[in-house]
Order: structure tokens, then C-alpha cells, then sequence
């Protein structure tokens, strides 16, 4: 074992509590009176999040986005955020509290608090604490895919990918994809929509093959994705165009945001999303191409940390 | 304006909900169904809170108990903490989990989630979300004090500043001094015997004289601190003396984590506190050796960041 996993499983042995959901869920979820909060913290960390170059403005933007994401996943509303941040670079900091005001202005999410510390080191992190209230109970878990359930994504994957190459070459090609890459937005009413119709939900952070996979494992079941049916979008294909090899990167980066949710063969879904797959008795993954069986990539996605 | 306070002034604009206090008490406290949320976070970062050589167990004992400090001093019983952890050297870690699952324990507070990411850069931070759900309403605040109350402290003051100079020193001289400064515990149950009773309360983490001051401004009254009245610990005497300038710097060192609050004159407490000055009309703090007013020392406590 790594000392990243011996860490990592060292703290699995410390979140025995049924709210921290073996630390295998996006959130924890807390049984409270009436309600049932959900409650995540995200970090970023340069060079490792984000680019030296990039904007703060766009990093704020993400650290709000990544974290809401994990609500949405959970169907639940946001409450408010807590800041943990590292001041350093005046214009840095004054940049980001720009762009933190117009993401939280963007989701209506209150600032509710956090701390700030100077910094002696030559790296900067941020972390933020989002907090909020399940819309729907059973809270979505990533635990209750069933055998016969069909899969779905939101939106299209991959833009993310193109917009970071775009952002690595500094070139500001296609709108869209810089935007799915510098800006993605949670689907947080996408979210509230689909949490009485699901039987497991997630957000795709790390690539839909890692994060499918996931799913699978926690739910004990083999998921089947048939690659042909991935969602790409028109600015995508254009700029990556749309063979095997293309779908399967678009499958195995993360950064996209969606939502990758099983329901019902009979399902009738409230909101728009691609059917691209099955689950079935089993573990793992199985991909498809046009009804034929594939060899899984090398990596299946962004791996943490 | 520095550009810290200017990144200050700019989240304090961004947390108009009444649930962010204005980012001016230690907590945020939200109202959700029939519960009182309070949430709060609090980082450490090397070298700032930190000496390089100390024992990482010891920084994740801190890092706990410095946030559930700000539960306690709301009255809130904790439900949970998210910790932001950023990998580094395997030994380092080892450690702070071992530290980490020593300090729960004590606390009987489990981990509820949180987040891991490898740091590109030469100097750790470490962030904690604590979540507590109050066990009295209101919940106290820093801007209650009223002209006629008196002020009380829980414990002892300025342990820590000594345990500090025999960790500077390497010295291992006198263990209770040492524990105070390595392993502060917060006064959870007395925060919550205590809340049903108080006009104000907070935690002392930047220093007795710093944190009164800010109750004074908070609660728009001036705080007067008879000096004499100081609760010195024997160890403390000992080691420092109990003259003017010891009592002084006892009451302008932070890290205590001792209840700061103020209550009726004619209060009946529920556990032993010292009574060390009173609240009257008018603003700022005022102190008093023996009756005789005394001028402010050049630092009231540490500031941040």
C-alpha cells in the first residue's frame, strides 16, 4: 500500500458513524430532527487543480462548483458555504473574492463563514465546506444500483477535456468548452428533480468510467456502458471528432459534472438525460461498442490525490 | 488597508445572510426545521500555527480542538467533523491519523468526511469543519453583553503561552504547561451548562484582552478586567511569577481556549468560574490592578493570519 491509501484507510477505520457512509459516498448525510443534511468539503490545491496561469476568478468559481455537485448528486438544496482559504498575492486574493461573489451570486448560496490564514509556503490550497438539506428521502446513494436498472447521464461529457487543452495550448477556440472546463456549473435542480426517481446517484468528478466503476463496487453489481451511445456534444466532435478513441477519453476524464444515475427499465424521467447503459447481475464494468464487447482502457480516470 | 483586511471586507459583504453573523462570531448558526445548526472552520498551517518540529498528533489534537472550542462556546453538542488534509511526507501523516483518531475519541466525535489532496508545495495546511447542533436557544453570541453584568472565565489563563516557551526551549519541564499548549481541550459540557445562563460567551483563542475587546465592540459596552483577578495556575506562577507583567502577557497570549462570558450580577452558575471584571456603558476595554486603572499593553493578544 501507498502511504496515500494507508492514510486514506486509516481514516475509513475512524468514520465507523452511519452519517459518513464509510467514506465511500460524496457526502456525509446526517440524520437531524426533521431533516437530513448533507454535508461535504472539497479541496483544490495549485499545480494540482489548477494551473499556475489560471484565473482565480475561475478557481473560486470551481471550488464552489466541484462542492455543489456533490449536493446536487444527493438532491439536495444548498444552504451556504464555508471558506477555508490561504491569502497570499494581494491581486490573487482580491481576483478570487471577485470571483467567489459571482459564483455565489450565480447558485443564490450564502457565504456563512470560514477562515482565513496567511501562508509561508510557495503553493497555495482552498477548501470550502458546502452544507445543505435533502429535498428527498432516501437521500441518493451510489449503493443502490440493482440488477435490470438502466444508466443515465446528464448533458455531454468531455468538454472539459477539449476546454483543458484549449486552456494548456492558451488558446480561447471554443467557448463552450473553455466554459465546461474554467466554469462547470452543479446541477443542482437536475439534481432535486431526479432524487425520487433514482435508485443511485453520483457525480461524475474523475472520468464516467472511474466514477461508473465506483458505482458498480458500492453497489455490488456489474455496470454496462455501451460507448457508442455516449453523449458528446456538437463542439466536442468538432474539435476531437467522435471514433472510439475520442469517446473513450471523453469517458475517462474528469472535471464534467454531470450526474450518472441508474432508475427503472420503466422509468419515466422528469428531466432530459442519455441512456448509455445497463446494470446487471455481477461487478464492474463491461464496455460495448456497437453490441460488442471492449477491452477497458488503461485508466479509467482521474485518480485522486 | 492591507490587502488582508481588504479580502476580509470583501467575504464580510458576501455574508449578508443573518446565518453569517456578519463573519464577526465564531460560528455559523443556522435554523433548520426545529434544530440550531452551528458550523464552523478553522485551518492551521506550518510554521503559522505550527512549529516545523512538532509532533504532527499534537497539531491534529489542535486542529479538533480549536474548532470544537467554537461549538462549546455556542453550547452545541458536536454531530461531526470534515477533515481537508493535504498528503505529504508518509511518517507525517501516520501520525496526525494516529493523533486524529486519539483526539476523536476523546471527544467521542466522529469523522463524518472531508477530503485529501498531494501537495506540490514545501508547507502543509490543515482545515477541519466541525458541525454541533445547539442544546440551548438562543444561542449565545458574542454581542450580548449588557451594562451591569459581570465577566466570567472558565479555568485558566496564559498555560499555554508558558507550555509554548518550554516547546521553543525543547524543554519538557512541567506537564501540565505543556499539555496546555499541545493538547488545549475544549470546555464542551461546560459550554453547555453554562449557555442557559450567559448574556455573551466566546472562546479565547487570540488572547483574554483581544478576545474582550471584540465582545465589547460586538455588544456595543465597554469591558472592564480587573488584572488582579486573573486565574494564573500554580504551574503558571511557578514558572512566570504572578506580578503585573506575568498577569499581562497571561492575559495577551492566545491558545487558552477557555469560555470568555458575561452574566447577570445576581447569576447562580452551574460550574466553578472566575469572576474577573464587569460591564458597564460605553466602548473598549478598561483595566484595573488593585481598583487603579492601568494603561493597555502595546498587544492585546495575537492577531491573525
Amino acid at each position: 500500500m501507498t502511504a496515500e491509501s494507508t492514510f486514506i484507510e486509516m481514516m475509513r477505520a475512524m468514520a465507523s458513524d452511519p452519517a459518513a457512509r464509510g467514506l465511500l459516498d460524496d457526502t456525509a448525510v446526517i440524520e437531524l430532527g426533521d431533516e437530513t443534511l448533507i454535508l461535504t468539503h472539497d479541496m483544490m490545491a495549485e499545480d494540482v487543480h489548477w494551473l499556475h496561469k489560471a484565473d482565480p476568478a475561475d478557481v473560486a468559481w470551481k471550488l464552489v462548483s466541484v462542492n455543489l455537485s456533490d449536493l446536487a448528486a444527493k438532491g439536495a438544496r444548498p444552504l451556504g458555504v464555508l471558506l477555508g482559504f490561504m491569502l497570499g498575492d494581494g491581486d490573487w486574493d482580491r481576483r478570487f473574492a471577485e470571483g467567489l461573489e459571482r459564483v455565489l451570486t450565480h447558485y443564490a448560496v450564502p457565504l456563512l463563514g470560514g477562515d482565513t490564514v496567511s501562508s509561508r509556503g510557495d503553493k497555495r490550497s482552498v477548501g470550502l465546506t458546502a452544507i445543505g438539506a435533502a429535498t428527498h428521502r432516501p437521500v441518493p446513494a451510489r449503493s443502490g444500483a440493482q440488477a435490470g436498472n438502466l444508466l443515465f447521464v446528464t448533458g455531454t461529457l468531455g468538454d472539459a477535456l477539449a476546454g483543458f487543452e484549449l486552456a494548456e495550448a492558451e488558446l480561447d477556440g471554443i467557448k463552450e468548452l473553455s466554459a465546461a472546463y474554467n466554469r462547470p456549473v452543479a446541477r443542482l435542480s437536475d439534481g432535486q428533480a431526479l432524487a425520487p426517481f433514482v435508485t443511485a446517484m453520483m457525480d461524475i468528478s474523475d472520468g464516467l468510467l472511474l466514477d461508473a466503476g465506483r458505482m458498480a463496487a458500492a453497489s455490488k453489481v456489474e455496470i454496462r456502458i455501451d460507448v457508442d451511445a455516449l453523449p458528446l456534444s456538437a463542439a466536442y466532435r468538432m474539435m476531437r471528432g467522435d471514433g472510439i478513441d475520442s469517446r473513450l477519453q471523453a469517458a475517462s476524464w474528469g472535471d464534467d459534472y454531470q450526474l450518472l444515475f441508474t432508475a427503472p427499465a420503466d422509468v419515466s424521467l422528469p428531466i432530459a438525460a442519455t441512456a448509455l447503459g445497463s446494470v446487471g447481475e455481477g461487478s464492474g464494468l463491461a464496455l460495448f461498442d456497437a453490441g460488442v464487447r471492449i477491452p477497458l482502457p488503461p485508466s479509467l480516470g482521474y485518480q485522486h490525490h
